[in-house]
């Protein structure tokens, strides 16, 4: 008799995106003429064209694949090796951060990365999130049985959960207790909250003394406009003791529908066996890389080293600018529409608290039938998201002004 | 203090292909003319450039890509309906077979998916691997904690290996043990050997009598060349309820460097919860690949549903032509050099015996430094593999004459 994952059955609900999908549809197929004039703030998702340099290796790369000579079959697992330099080079060591070529991991996603790092980590890890937070760190913990059930906020036993506040700047400090694991993410998604230096100091100290590991992910980090704020964990040191971290590149070269991201895990990082032993955790990443991923799409590959060419970065900045500016349009609309709100500086996204007495999912039903705007309800993120929602900066200049004014004409 | 999962602690040596990768290198290295001549006959890894339908379906999609009106971001997770709806209709429905496009699942790769499906079965379950046998069926188990430690001829404690032995046609009948989930390989990889109706069918009333459910990767259906054997196991009534098969475009369309894959959960299969109560299991791989996936590449999906087209359905038959041919030029050789050898008529594997008293390592080291032909030991594909080497027709047929040619002047 074939057993399922009972630790499936736990998951509350649908993933949050898909359930504001089947909203806004039913939304759309009550009111055709409001569905034309809907505008999307909600999924993460980037609106603009892929760099011309990215579109003109994808061409080439696929002339490659149409040529006997030049044709490529299976990759290495791990990337090839001209993005794995071109990532070592332009992220990390022209800043200064010792990060070698082969402790930089391609893969099609930092959602995927973040979900399979669990399988190389024990089960008796103690688990520490942030809260509101990216769903999957969540979800995946429950998938693997490293929770208990949730209660009625959709908080999971097991976990320890790290309020992000106001008064905190949504960015928990280190907890009293000790812990094993703990997700960071900076810039915040969904808060667009940042780490300072001292910040991440603190959690790498106290991940040191505690032999914890820090898995941080800094998939926005191509959106830090503060010149103070760390782009990677790696610029404090000791990090390379106790921290992964994962990049991307759907943020920054737009490639959420061409798939392709990094996870850096240094050869310096260990976690203990059952019985105490200390042990390199990069055999095991790379071992779990080769036995269950056959590598990102060659021409994918080569769209992403385009990013790092004089002409990608150029685009790449070119869209960060657009994006950024979008968000600060959003930013003085809410204001002046009286939200309080956070983000938008370092991050595409906006943390809108919600007037009193609405929750969050009120709020985004008053928004989508009211301003026909599409955002993300906080409590999606979370419990502590209760009370808020994230406005998405990612669209073009023209629907963020408008979202902007139709923010101001909401009466709550 | 982090823990790291101790299971990947039990995994033996490096994984085939490396292990083979790295042997090739050391031996080219040491001798750089022998390395020019060298014919990789290892890894089944395509060599023929892409099908002009695809070419040209993904420079479309490229195009795309490069316009802020028809780029695509984030697509859904489970595929584009384009997709599923051209490989349900063509690769199903045409042929009778009662597959939905929504029990289509299209991946980047059968590997993945092949090692992502534990995620959502229990730990409970006792596993049957057929031996020899794709590694990754073994290794994804070890790492999920199905098994116990290997022994020295890498058999590991706590699954229950199936000989396939030239008795039984490398096809092994189902156990008198209860088993809940079971591994079937058809066109199989490494022997070549296909399973017959009668042979599936004894498999799917196995299954439905004891509630196990069938794993059944079809990798390799499209080089089935004789018109008895069945290209899916949703040819046998009752599979639906017990059978979850994987397909890949990589040996059809030759996509080993593009990615793109599918799995089939049909809506009727079910497995138990701990307490014994039948759930379907497509609700909960459709909220793995919500989770813990982000789709394929855009362009790829293109790509792939090119393959349906009439011209790319023409340019595949070439391709498959042109292996299968090779198949028959290689079997015509090995069996000139009175090496006793199977497959290669459904299937771009030979499997050869070694002559005598040659281990499968050792067979792969003469034919590497004698004739300069990489193949793959038997013995990495399980314990009954010793005494064998896979030969990939994957190759120009040039290659595969020159092979043919080389296999007949070894002394053994």
């Amino acid at each position: 008799m074939a057993y399922l994952n009972d630790h499936y059955l736990k998951l509350k609900a649908g993933y949050l995106f898909p359930e504001i999908a089947r909203r806004v549809k039913a939304f759309s197929e009550a009111n055709p003429p409001a569905a034309k004039r809907l505008i999307r703030c909600g999924i993460g998702d980037v609106t603009e064209a892929l760099p011309r340099a990215v579109i003109a290796a994808l061409h080439q790369a696929v002339d490659e694949m149409g040529q006997r000579e030049s044709f490529r079959g299976y990759g290495p697992e791990q990337g090839y090796e001209f993005l794995r330099a071109a990532i070592g080079k332009n992220d990390f060591r022209d800043r200064g951060l010792d990060v070698a070529d082969d402790e930089i991991f391609v893969s099609d996603g930092s959602k995927c990365d973040c979900g399979n790092i669990l399988d190389i980590l024990g089960r008796q890890n103690k688990i520490a999130i942030s809260d509101p937070v990216y769903p999957v760190y969540v979800d995946t913990n429950v998938m693997a049985g490293h929770t208990g059930a949730a209660n009625e906020a959709g908080t999971y036993a097991g976990l320890v959960y790290l309020p992000g506040t106001p008064a905190n700047g949504f960015m928990p400090d280190p907890p009293a207790e000790k812990v094993d694991v703990i997700y960071l993410c900076s810039p915040n998604n969904p808060t667009g909250a940042t780490a300072t230096r001292e910040q991440l100091k603190g959690w790498v100290d106290y991940a040191l003394e505690n032999k914890s590991i820090i898995l941080f992910d800094a998939a926005y980090e191509a959106y830090i406009s503060e010149p103070a704020i760390p782009h990677s964990i790696y610029e404090v040191p000791g990090a390379r003791e106790c921290a992964i971290e994962f990049r991307s590149f759907s943020k920054n070269g737009g490639f959420t529908g061409l798939r392709c991201a990094f996870t850096v895990v240094p050869k310096s990082l260990q976690a203990s066996t059952a019985d105490g032993k200390f042990t390199a955790l990069h055999p095991l990443w790379h071992r779990r890389m080769s036995t269950k991923f056959n590598g990102v799409s060659y021409p994918i590959q080569r769209g992403a080293e385009a990013l790092y060419s004089p002409e990608g970065k150029k685009q790449v900045r070119e869209l960060i600018h657009h994006y950024l500016g979008n968000a600060k349009v959003l930013l003085a609309g809410a204001r002046a529409a009286e939200l309080t709100v956070y983000g938008g500086v370092n991050a595409p996204y906006l943390w809108a608290q919600t007037p009193a007495g609405v929750t969050s999912w009120q709020a985004f039903d008053k928004i989508l039938n009211e301003a026909n705007v599409v955002i993300t309800p906080g409590s999606g993120f979370g419990s502590q998201g209760e009370g808020y929602f994230r406005i998405s900066a990612f669209n073009s200049r023209a629907n963020a002004e408008e979202v902007a004014r139709r923010l101001q004409t909401l009466h709550w």
